[in-house]
């Protein structure tokens, strides 16, 4: 039996159309009805897709039913360490190795003992205009979640 | 001749006299006239204070010269590795490993090649309440650089 | 000669199949006629089935006989630790990193000086329903092993 | 100005007195009013005690107020590679590895796509009887949250 | 040129042919006229054979001169650590963690400073009746050598 | 309150009293009426020894009650990565890369998809006579566990 | 749909034609109208180059559409461990370990807190000659960015 | 007999010595006579000085004579692996990582095989003014070396 | 367009074709009129050999120009970890490990402060008689190179 | 009881003598009577020396009883990775990295499977006069073990 496509695969599929059909991840997005972010993450790989959003995708970009099928399955979310080391992405680490105890010691003067969730959470990427130079604004919003027993 | 107190050191005190003296992050921020999260990470050692926020800060805990030499002085912006384990600052590590590549895109669709710095950059740690539970608001906020040759 | 099916292709090949048919992971082991867990694990490649039951899936499922050949081969038990960086699996590596010494002490206390088998060892996976949200209930059932010369 | 006694400076002095005075972990719980899990954990370092609570351990084992002070602080609960090793723990971080895809697996059929919580969540020791040899049970209870934007 | 077949495919075939024809590793050795661990270890890659012996197997298992050539191929021994993850073969890395210092005193006791030779030396695999359940033993048998200028 | 010694210092006085008083590790087993490997474990901190068994052994060394105490202390028995890297115990972890495979492949042919057991478990360590050269030889000899639901 | 070929397939074109046709890395600068290590690392891979400078490269080397669509893909930039044990790569990475300590306290002297740019910054590699064996000579150079709320 | 000082103790005695008496790093490289890169590096450890070279460094900064014996130590040049996640270090590390295939490709193209020596081997930080903000520009400059039989 | 043979397909290569002609590495290093060393190196891909010695191989073992083509593209050098825990290499290692701290103080006692060159380097590899068993002698030999600006 | 030094303590204080007393590595070999490579190790806590060796050494260098008994103490042999990224030894890594594959197959070749054992072993270091700069010679001299059941 042929076995399903890897969302790795399915997210090549994406990307390889993406650039090809000139459309970008804000019409995905719009087609999908779902926020930017979200689904960026799970075009990528990071989150399954509900049949009619993965069906939506492939019509928009002309691919076939074994992408959509792929984009619905449950996601591994593993660690990729190299990519983390892209520039792009590892300003974002040195932020927390920067200012993590910070943000922990602010959590928890605010909150009390607990944890802004990752799970009920959402992410935000926009553009703020800046005489001195554009600046990206990224956003994470999470449920507070307290250590309860 | 006396070392000049670590800032490892120096934090420790920092964060014993202020639970001794029960102030809060936001007071110390407020009598050192700058940004909360700035003025934590300095506290913290991250960040190099100017002489007289370092005496401000050691005036209203009660801590003497050697704390506000120390907290002067140029750090070493280290990775902690254990640190990054705690819960709490590792749900910040998790939102990176699953949306990395998304906010990747993104900023390269909205801006081009190139990066969100950590160093012309600001955080911001908020409550926004919610009916559900209210949640944890941090935003990561860094000018738009470009490669550029 | 060709080779004997790899079990992690196996696994792909009943995880394609369960998909494909809408079979739940509980008709599964209700086909084999084993525990949930352990059935779950075995079609993931981490126990040797008999050969009956490796024949009794592969009819539900419509799989072939490399497939039912490769459910019976003695696995190799390998650490993944890509898979547990998977925020799902990573929430029980985050407790034993909380709660770990605190288990320690109590077995030592109860018991004496010893382990919990992991090989005499049973897990249970259940839900319990509670007003503020269901509660994922697992249970880890092991024999009790002290250290014996 | 001395600092606050380290977490396991105060684990330390916890340990030594509940040995020598001969104090099980269950009296302790007892006497802070807690459950047994969670007094341990705390008592080693890995949750902040109230007032009340680190005073009547302190009152208990003779223990003075800077180990209750210490009680009361605010911890990191770093990962501790070193202790995963030990035997008794190690045997949970194998069974994750034999088991942790099954449970993933088990998790999303019953619940969807989520995590069980580590956070709202509780964990049980105890000892089931049995002829061919007494069992440790050991039961993780943790809030299901779903992936949620 | 169609390279030799690497040691670990030919690995793959002895395995497969053996799990078809129903061979044990036993008949393999008396075969192969060597020691059981030491055929063992050589058909999974780990020793060259002499001619003979490849030839012998491949004749007893049905395999084609491909597999011959590579089992007499020098090896390299190189560590697996996920190997050495499997729970059966991690028992004697946990062994060393726990008895290696001590082992290591009593050589010197009794020897000297020096070492066990892992080249000059065998191991053999045998079971040991017990009515509490019967036992796995385990010889490493290598001749001492010690530090000599 | 004076924390008790670690088991690392008291292992330190042990072997620094031993050197002095000119004992063997033999003669310790002896007054300890313990096994040899089992004894030199326990006395470098591997195993917890009864109070008669410190109390013995501290006698005839000249050590004080703060090691016997010391050593009757439940341990960590966690990996010492540099301490494998000696040359005497690297043997045996060479041992393991090269053979390991092979032994997990006959233990499952003679006892079934099972271990052998690290708890209930000795080690012996001998010397035998060979005119090529002493040898060296260390016995592993644990209890068969199945994998049992 | 036929995937976009990977930078590291498009690099491994540009190179063997490259070697084929006898064209120097400076020949291909030229062409492309770019600064010789920008041009050099674009191609293999770094760096996303614009349409017509991929179409002029792969004109010159006699590549097809293939290539050029690569080489205009938004590339990630991971760190490439093994690369970096390269000895000619090596030496950098040795400065870095000798030099590094140095070279940010003189850059923090003459510039106050803050870093290179390697995002707004170039690099250059050309060879001084010197009667006693010609030098090679690397510039870094990118912009200062100063720690700015 | 009192140890030799630590290069590190000197090091954190020529710093605090630094600070305190506002010498800045190019004055003491003008006492010393000594390029500014080699002689911050040697007093951070990193080179060995002269007898005459540690005295002037002393007298000029009112440290005693275990100073000057512990900068004339020969170093140990070991990397500190922490140290390297500094930003204003890292970017040079991130430099290599992205650039450093090019950088090679260069050297073997203008000089063949081989590598720039790190220890025939100098390093220049300057200032260069630019209008959209001064520059950082690092000059590694080392004999380029052949292999050689 | 076909990729340039790896180097690493082309050892295989050589390997391949060496063993089923039954030449000698001594035999192929005539043919090259080269070191014996270098030149199993290079063919194992550690050095590029020039047209005329690659050819000489390829006509000796009947390999065709894909394969002398692939033996004179420059080579990464890079680590194989892997390799290194190969017994035969590792004593290497392990020498280094007992022995590495010894051979610098002596390299300074003679030399002064430097290295010895790996690149202005050869290495033999020979074999000296001894009553007690053949001895394997190992000669590195490099220019020194003093630390000089 | 006064611990006995440790040998890293031993060496320090040999070190500290050596330089202050003026005194070379070879003289301190001479005074003991054993080869360079051994004596000097064996210093820096690599080998235990017979009581006549330490006291000779300890008169000469003018150090006490507490060193003497901790250079007869049976050494750890442990890898030290940091001090494998000094350059001068690192060299000899690289060297193994870049020969280390070549030198097993010419000792396979030569002398069978087997390997050069490492503790029937010498070191020697020396220098070859050479008129375009003299030459670091470092011998590594072992028994040739063959693998032998």
């Amino acid at each position: 039996m042929e076995p399903i496509m890897t969302k790795a695969a399915a997210a090549e599929q994406v990307v390889t159309a993406r650039i090809r059909t000139g459309r970008t991840w804000q019409e995905l997005a719009e087609k999908v009805g779902a926020p930017l972010v979200w689904t960026t993450a799970a075009l990528l790989g990071r989150h399954p897709m509900r049949a009619a959003q993965a069906a939506a995708v492939c019509d928009l970009l002309g691919l076939g039913d074994d992408v959509a099928e792929a984009l619905q399955v449950q996601p591994y979310r593993t660690r990729d360490e190299a990519a983390l080391t892209d520039p792009t992405i590892y300003r974002f680490t040195e932020a927390l190795t920067v200012y993590g105890p910070a943000i922990k010691e602010l959590i928890h003067e605010e909150f009390g003992d607990g944890i802004m969730s990752a799970i009920n959470f959402t992410v935000d990427v926009s553009r703020r205009p800046d005489p001195d130079g554009d600046r990206v604004v990224v956003t994470f919003d999470g449920k507070f979640l307290d250590y309860r027993w």
